[in-house]
């Protein structure tokens, strides 16, 4: 595929690179009826639900659209109209879940870290004791902004130990960074199709306790978004409620075969641990600073801070770096210059080493010397 | 690719069967961030605009998910919450749009005909007339439970003397049946990349007016499907808000542009309503009877009635022409057996008159003889 060939590589948070594989799958039309198609989706669903432990807990529902249609769908569908949520936020993705909440009139309160500060279980802890009001607390697991990792287990355990449900935006770390539904308690945990799973992007899917999700009737805001009517149909009927993204499933299904095959989640986290140590190693030799401390740093995306040389623009840098192969991203952060590099997708150490080769050279031909 | 090749023709009203170049453009993988994937958004919105006709007067909000989403999106966004819609039903998809306003909570009243008597001017005529408090009126233009074709052009001048604003759901008609958004006045125009454009399923789009478009803010229930926040922010940043699904949005170029050198609007309906002419005569030859008389029977889908004999059962039936290649619909009316061929899709008359002898060979092998 010379096209294919040609274009660059995306070191960006989704979408991301994908295998030839995965994408040669989107070369056949499913019927969305048909009971090939149904056993398609069933094997997602029960192969997503196997990688987080959640077989006999928890029901995994997919819904079309992006991401945060599925983050969205949960807190609809999960927290009831007179719950009220205790958001954590430290990045653009921790105040998308604050702005749901507000948009659908949910009684929410936040609490909000430094980016480059996690949120702690001791925080979860007083923050539970001060306001009984709060019925679900709600967080980002690696909040993309900045790549930072949030403590999911200990402060899931605070959670539970309060009485109170947890949601969990994982959709940058599921499938690189373990989580377990037998040892970190949540409602919902959410992700999406391109992300580290190596698919491409048009669904999510909601990991909700079962015994929640029985009874959420009722709750949900939005007919499309109905998590707990999406899975009642699909139980029923094998078939998503509304016309599903069948090349994206495809796809999915695909990319989770060659997930299995490179050995599960270990290998997954260890070639984006190598991909994020290459990187981080060779940025420093060119005299780059990431903007977070390695305990903190997720493998996942790495935030670098801009040169400080007044030649340094980021969107000639972008286009050079670009024109070389390689598709960076933009920083999220107002109160400092950066740029971000994601260490996820269909590449390995190798490329990370090109990319920065690449990142080097477009900075020698800017004269961008001051790092 | 022999897989492609070997996959049976989808004989369904969306997902379709699409061609091997539409496929083709989802081997390469887009950033949703870069400016050459921003151009390929641009592109697609303004070209599905020229079809509608609403160039200055509408504008073209794209939106991840299946084409019910984009129908909410549109209610949500479009009617306040103290408005009332007027839902025109003659089918499971007019019934929708009612569902649709209860879980929104927007008053709305219902007007429901026969499946096969489509709404007329009079009827809506009469119903405003006689209701003041409506301020919207919602309709399928073509109903995919039967296949019938609602007077759009004539309902929507009455609409307007009312000084009302309409919605359209043209999921199943957009592209193939002509609608000019200036002789046919409309707020919001609803269809979907997997249709008669001959996309790949996994994104909506809606033709705002836009002057309705930008008094609508804060009206909507969602996040994810406000469509006077993603078009703003488009507007600004030229990025969707949030993951587009990049492979859909590249298919359903590629699908426009295969749409534009077939010769546009007027050549696709030829080819769908000679596909249609040869589905209904050649079925006829093996004794079927179609549901809908033909004046109202939209080249998009058909609904036959099942065969009378005993000996019938669909789900033999459509596994039998499965195997031949060929995956029809099953019906979708309550009191009456009937079965549903699609007459959309990258197909032509050879396909459907192969596709009737494989109907025909079945219904032998099965020894279903009276039909």
């Amino acid at each position: 595929m010379s096209t294919a060939e040609r274009a660059p590589i995306l070191l960006t948070p989704g979408p991301l690179t994908t295998s030839y594989r995965t994408r040669r799958a989107m070369m056949v039309d499913w019927g969305s009826w048909d009971s090939d198609f149904n056993e398609l989706t069933a094997s997602v669903c029960q192969r997503l639900l196997k990688i987080v432990g959640g077989e006999g807990s928890h029901t995994c529902v997919p819904l079309q659209g992006s991401g945060t249609f599925a983050v969205e769908a949960a807190i609809g569908t999960l927290v009831p109209r007179d719950g009220k949520v205790l958001v954590l936020i430290n990045g653009a993705y921790g105040k998308r879940l604050a702005k749901i909440c507000e948009v659908l009139q949910r009684p929410f309160s936040t609490f909000e870290t430094e980016e480059n500060v996690p949120t702690t279980a001791a925080d979860v802890e007083r923050l539970l004791a001060a306001d009984p009001a709060i019925s679900h607390v709600a967080l980002i697991h690696c909040e993309t902004s900045t790549g930072i990792l949030n403590p999911l287990e200990a402060i899931a355990k605070v959670v539970e130990r309060h009485g109170k449900r947890l949601i969990v935006d994982a959709m940058s770390s599921f499938g690189a960074i373990g989580i377990d539904a037998r040892k970190v308690p949540f409602d919902a945990l959410i992700a999406a199709s391109g992300k580290c799973l190596e698919g491409v992007p048009g669904m999510g899917f909601v990991f909700a306790r079962s015994a929640a999700l029985e009874a959420s009737a009722g709750n949900c805001h939005s007919l499309a978004m109905d998590l707990q009517d999406q899975h009642a149909y699909m139980r029923k009927t094998g078939q998503w409620r509304f016309t599903p993204p069948t090349h994206v499933v495809a796809a999915l299904h695909e990319a989770l075969s060659q997930y299995e095959e490179e050995g599960g989640l270990p290998a997954r986290q260890r070639r984006y641990a190598s991909n994020c140590e290459t990187l981080l190693g060779e940025m420093a030799r060119l005299g780059f600073r990431s903007f977070l401390p390695a305990e903190i740093q997720a493998p996942i995306i790495v935030t670098f801070h801009a040169p400080r040389d007044p030649r340094y623009r980021f969107a000639d840098f972008y286009q050079r770096v670009r024109e070389k192969g390689f598709i960076l991203y933009p920083g999220k952060l107002t109160q400092v210059e950066t740029f971000r590099v994601g260490c996820i997708g269909h590449v390995d150490a190798a490329e990370m080493r090109q990319a920065v080769a690449a990142i080097g050279e477009a900075l020698r031909e800017l004269e961008v010397l001051e790092i």
